[in-house]
């Protein structure tokens, strides 16, 4: 059946322009408003959102074991608790309804009036409810670029990072959907050659390129997650753009780690594309030397061939893609990630998120951050309009885009588009 | 009311032993699960339980304005949303029903039957559920211990400490309840002398004595609370026990602060204790030199005097105490705390959680860690039995416990009383 829904020559009867993000080959998972207000779990094939709680009141996913208000929630969590075999059956059922030679949705004009909507009537949400977030440190490129700038150019990479997939705890509340702007953060800061710490708006605001993987429910107290299952409690990725403070976070961050150069935002894109979707995909991950310890080696491709691009549009301008780096130079692997986070019986529930952390490439061209883009600063970045930028100015908005593609099959993430907004007066 | 309801002299028709840590003038809230299974909100006086979801069926509550099921909930979440009106409200209701002069309820049987449970027929539960998790790092001499054995005795409190309440975010699904075990976490250390790191199960299990207090609803995203309106948004104060595992914090914590060697476990005492009980106990915290940034400046009393103690009892043994500290220690305050944590616009929940860090005395008999007590295992710590630890053995059980006490009033937080299991079998 996964052949089936993923097989790049199957078409569906809805329009799908070429290049889309969301052929039949895709079908995400989010949750929206619809016309009438009422808050629904969908999916998107071309630019039509598909209310999922509508299709199932409708009889459509008989002979699937799901509650009868399973898709009338207002996130995924319980759809994620459901399970991998679940998720499946639903998504190829969706391409089973949706493919160009089954017309009893198709014919339907009563039930295509209440169950399809075009992208423009309704209001992207926050797909989970996330009960905690992880941010990894996975790109040796990025760990290697930040430690040229910070420490020591001959010793960039810090003694544990080829061990461990090196990772903190970041803050739910504040990851926002796509389209939410967000406010340049107050703070204390220590500029380079000052006498004593300053307050006042960061001026060093940054995005952060990343990808992010939302777990099922995956163990208990005290229990791990065996390396070799922990792809099954992934349910799917979002562009993740972790907004960080670098003036903030310098000043702040010994000994225990960045914090509110960090919380003030991370944005994601609505749309969680499945593992299934994203199985044809696979690659290969960066060899890894030394051999991690027992509990963290898997044979295999355990990695995804996603392209990725970072652009930035000043107010009324043209954007100007200023990265294009891809989510397979990670060094450590998803399931690394989820085996390494649980391997001392840490909970990890349905509706947890674990960021990837930057994702920067070889070359210059790929860094995932303005901080190494412009060099902390020494080397300003072009743009289309003639202006330049060391980071992020107010009222530019930063685009993340990612997509797949292979055997004519193109499977996007949409966007995750965000709008720095200048900092709010400071008081006294 | 408020002056009522803390009033010394008040006695309740309740039975009460002397010393309890929860006469009349306490009035908690948590969550338990009753003789019939049901799962309800409640409070305690003495060591009687009281079924506030009954209770407010019962038309107790008439006045205040509460949903109909506010208190037939497993979390405090919602009443927390409430507001401290609401919260004072029930308090101050609570006080009255149960006051020695008020026979409405002390004489009705039949309402007493389904209102009241002794402490044994009852289970207590997680009383929030914990969005965020935030750790501080605000106790002067912990720090300076720390400081003085990890990196330099001439240089111990790092240059930020004096400036920011320095925190960092925790992991919310594994705090746990008073009497869940814990199982002595796996992981990679590296230990001294060694060539590489090895893994297995932890050697140096800690415990850390700290409090936390619970927030309700405070901002929306990019806003800040000022500082004099941040004890206007902290429910009440808990015990927690943070727990920790020194040798995997030392190889995993550079660059981005502690993960694995921390999130395997945090208890928490199940009764949150009010800000308001604890309003008479208010005294000073210490002098800050340098004077913080304006958003982080208060005047009058902003600390507790919280005698705080912890116990270790290996098993089928007694327990001896091993430290006896005080929440006044604290450099800085829960306020500015909150106040910081909010600078950059970082949102903060109903439910949310903050821990204060381990809370160190001035005097080697007050430190908040074994890894203090001990002096990194420098120092033995002698039990009652004739035995010593250095850090915390497999099947101890490490119980914390917090009074005030003042003009005969005497408010407790109960204990938050937590097992050490041995780590589960290393596979491979």
């Amino acid at each position: 059946m996964l052949e089936s829904t993923n097989n790049p020559n199957k078409k569906t009867w809805l329009n799908v322009t070429e290049n889309s993000d969301f052929p039949i080959q895709n079908i995400p998972f989010g949750v929206f408003l619809t016309r009438e207000d009422i808050i629904t779990i969908g999916t998107r094939i071309g630019d039509t959102a598909i209310d999922l709680g509508a299709l199932h009141q409708l009889g459509y996913f008989e002979g699937i074991p799901l509650t009868e208000d399973i898709f009338l929630q207002d996130t995924l969590n319980d759809f994620i608790s459901d399970g991998k075999k679940t998720w499946r059956a639903v998504r190829n059922r969706i391409s089973e309804i949706f493919d160009i030679e089954n017309s009893t949705l198709q014919s339907n004009e009563e039930h295509k009036k209440v169950v399809l909507f075009s992208m423009d009537e309704i209001e992207m949400k926050l797909p989970v409810q996330i009960g905690d977030y992880t941010d990894f440190y996975s790109s040796k490129e990025h760990a290697t670029n930040v430690g040229t700038m910070f420490r020591d150019p001959e010793n960039a990479l810090l003694p544990n990072w080829l061990h461990i997939p090196v990772g903190y705890h970041g803050r739910s509340s504040t990851i926002i959907p796509s389209g939410t702007p967000v406010r340049r953060p107050l703070g204390q800061q220590f500029p380079k050659g000052a006498e004593k710490p300053i307050f006042g708006p960061s001026r060093l605001v940054d995005f952060e390129l990343e990808m992010a993987f939302i777990t099922t429910d995956a163990n208990t107290l005290g229990e791990h997650v065996p390396i070799e299952e922990a792809e099954d409690y992934i349910f799917g990725m979002v562009l993740f753009n972790d907004w960080s403070a670098r003036d903030i976070q310098k000043w702040e961050y010994v000994p225990l780690g960045p914090f509110l150069a960090k919380n003030f935002a991370s944005s994601i894109s609505p749309w969680i594309v499945t593992m299934d979707a994203l199985e044809p995909f696979r690659v290969d991950s960066p060899k890894q030397e030394p051999k991690p310890f027992p509990y963290l080696q898997q044979m295999g491709k355990h990695s995804f061939d996603i392209h990725l691009e970072v652009a930035i549009q000043p107010e009324n301008n043209e954007a100007t893609t200023v990265s294009k780096s891809n989510f397979k130079y990670m060094y450590w692997t998803m399931a690394q990630q989820l085996a390494h986070h649980t391997i001392n019986g840490c909970i990890v529930n349905s509706g947890d998120m674990m960021g990837s952390g930057t994702i920067s490439g070889p070359t210059s061209d790929s860094y995932g951050s303005m901080l190494e883009l412009s060099w902390q600063g020494t080397k300003p970045v072009p743009l289309n309009n003639g202006e330049t930028r060391k980071f992020i100015q107010d009222n530019d908005t930063v685009i993340l885009t990612g997509y797949c593609q292979k055997n004519g099959v193109h499977i996007g993430f949409g966007e995750v588009s965000t709008k720095l907004l200048p900092a709010l007066l400071q008081e006294k």
